[in-house]
């Protein structure tokens, strides 16, 4: 793959980072052109990053269901085309806009889809992880600052950036609000980074920020994709003592072992309901269950799989359908609660280096989560791998 | 209204306390033949108590909403009849069942619907105040210990028991783990004390257990019935500075100001959803809201008052409705959580001592809950009182 060109008048040529920096560059990018049609990865324009944002040399980026389910379309309001998804990434800063103080040149990072602007009262306040201009909008296809977007095709026509991020290129510019410093963490590849951007911090933040799972307890875990996985090695890094995975897949199961899962349930296979057999298997319930399929049914599953009295369900999946929580107001006497969690309840600034101090440590581990990798020109490849459940995480090369 | 009396063979005289132990009693019980239909003023016979089984003679007794719709028999399959209703009551142990050691005869007590048998693993756990064997059940009809009823017609038919409680009637029989000892709160009525009974508890209990008020913050209440105001109350003791009365009924707002709301939304005078007003007062919604009106309409107001990231929605109205909550999961994303809550989450053997004691140090003011008194006689009229909004709580002279 041939290094980043700047456009300079007519001129291009491949250059050093400093040399990049105000300018504007000509690099590759995974371009979707309308709902599930193929990537086409071709040259763009990557604009200076302006005031507060900055510009990441991705080198890493891998495909997380939400990529899937919005390249495909599936919500109408939220499609915006041309446009360049990806939000799990790693990377290095090329640039920084005016008043970045925080984040320079050269550092390591990974971009947030659920950012930090540390001023609003979200950020303010230790309850949530939401932000007011920089949480998730699946809406939002331009930068805060002007409303603009920073890439565009060789032609000048713009192309829309997606849940903050947009790293399916080589170069994209990002709200320093959305980035994350991991400079100190050497003992943690660049590649397993990738990880923290999204699937891993979501999984294991919500065991351990949202549901805060404890030791000897019991969990199900409701799809066993890499969110999912990611669920059970938080819980077994808590303690847990009983983590059971539910999947119609059972490809899933030994890769589910290696993440502390410790029963398994193929919904296909049981002739009773899954939460009555969960019920059976824990003595009335798990303490903690967590949806990540995003299928209705599979909720109201893991809603009554939990423990009358205390149990907790969290809400990871997300869920198109316009239809409503399959739940009766008067079954929340029964002590059930159930709550959602993005990006596992961490503060991506604040909080995200610390875990990812302790996923150095050894707390939490990486390793399998990566099950292929494959260079980034091969990008609609790793989302056919994605649609049929081989892979966990497909980290493409960029 | 004449004493009580005992079938003793085919005499009746009336007796001291003492004198009824091991009999069955003949006294008045006001009972229901059919859904709505006027409650019969009647003799009736109640049986002694069975093991770990308590009589108690009601002295008063009050009316509560569960009361009024079962009666109703809004929920079909709930229905029994003949059946003696009523929850919410104080009075004097007359005797008790082999076995129970922690309540003796002449002790001053409270019936409670949600027991506490204190040997479950609901009772073992402080997440709970749920109870395996006494909690809500509105399908239970008779006694847990031998499956019979321990009241009956003159004609010895027998009549079917509600709540665990069934206080409409001079005497009662209810399993110990039903029965809260209150012998030492002199400096509160035996009046008072039928408001701890249930809808008191239920509301600060709410505030206090369920949401955890903090000082400082908002409040939202819908439906300003006794359990409503209970919740204002419940937030005004913890310091709440801005306790908001959602009512249609804008006769309940001078009462609803003694108990410490603060601003009134009357539904019928908003061109705006109540949720958008509420917004609007609080900078972007309350911390807790309260559902105590049991509509689902309502409770989605309710929801929706809540600020994103933190705001919790307590639901304590009753909802006969089928429809489901109407919230769709994706709204769990944006940090609102929604719980349910039973008898204000007070384990009630062991925790409402406590409460009677705060009520009596005057952290919570009970004076105002009862509106309105009458003889026992008159229970169809307090129950033409609540169906029209103009009571609060109508004592029955007992």
């Amino acid at each position: 793959m041939a290094g980043p060109e700047i456009a300079n008048g007519n001129a291009t040529s491949s250059l050093k980072p400093s040399e990049t920096k105000g300018k504007t560059i000509t690099c590759k990018a995974a371009v979707a052109y309308g709902p599930g049609e193929p990537f086409v990865v071709e040259q763009i324009l990557v604009h200076p990053p302006q005031k507060m944002e900055v510009r990441i040399k991705i080198l890493y980026t891998s495909i997380c269901h939400t990529d899937l389910s919005a390249w495909q379309g599936e919500n109408e309001s939220q499609r915006a085309y041309p446009r360049i998804f990806g939000h799990e990434a790693s990377g290095i800063v090329e640039s920084v806009g005016e008043g970045v103080s925080d984040i320079k040149e050269g550092e390591r990072v990974v971009p947030i889809f659920n950012g930090e602007c540390g001023e609003c009262c979200y950020c303010k306040c230790d309850q949530t992880n939401m932000c007011e201009k920089f949480g998730v909008n699946p809406f939002k296809k331009v930068m805060e600052g002007d409303g603009k977007s920073r890439f565009s095709t060789i032609h000048g026509k713009p192309i829309f950036h997606f849940l903050n991020t947009s790293t399916f290129s080589e170069y994209t510019v990002v709200d320093s609000a959305c980035v994350v410093k991991l400079n100190s963490h050497h003992n943690l590849s660049l590649k397993n980074l990738t990880l923290l951007s999204c699937g891993v911090s979501t999984g294991v933040g919500a065991a351990w920020n949202t549901a805060n799972v404890h030791s000897g307890s019991s969990v199900a875990v409701f799809g066993l994709g890499a969110v999912g996985l990611a669920v059970a090695e938080g819980a077994r890094a808590r303690g847990a003592s009983k983590i059971i995975g539910v999947d119609i897949n059972p490809d899933k199961f030994s890769k589910a072992q290696a993440m502390g899962v410790t029963d398994f349930i193929n919904p296909k296979d049981e002739e009773k309901p899954v939460f009555e057999r969960i019920r059976e298997m824990t003595g009335g319930g798990v303490h903690y269950s967590f949806e990540c399929a995003g299928n209705l049914d599979v909720l109201r599953d893991a809603f009554l799989s939990a423990h009358e009295g205390w149990g907790l369900t969290v809400v990871l999946g997300i869920h198109p359908s316009p239809r409503l929580l399959p739940i009766h107001p008067m079954e929340l006497f029964d002590g059930r609660r159930i709550v959602g969690s993005v990006f596992g309840g961490f503060k991506g600034k604040s909080q995200l280096p610390h875990f990812a101090t302790e996923c150095g440590h050894g707390v939490v581990k990486l390793d399998n989560f990566i099950t292929h990798e494959l260079p980034f020109e091969e990008i609609n490849k790793a989302f056919d791998l994605l649609i049929a459940g081989k892979s966990l995480r497909c980290l493409l090369h960029v």
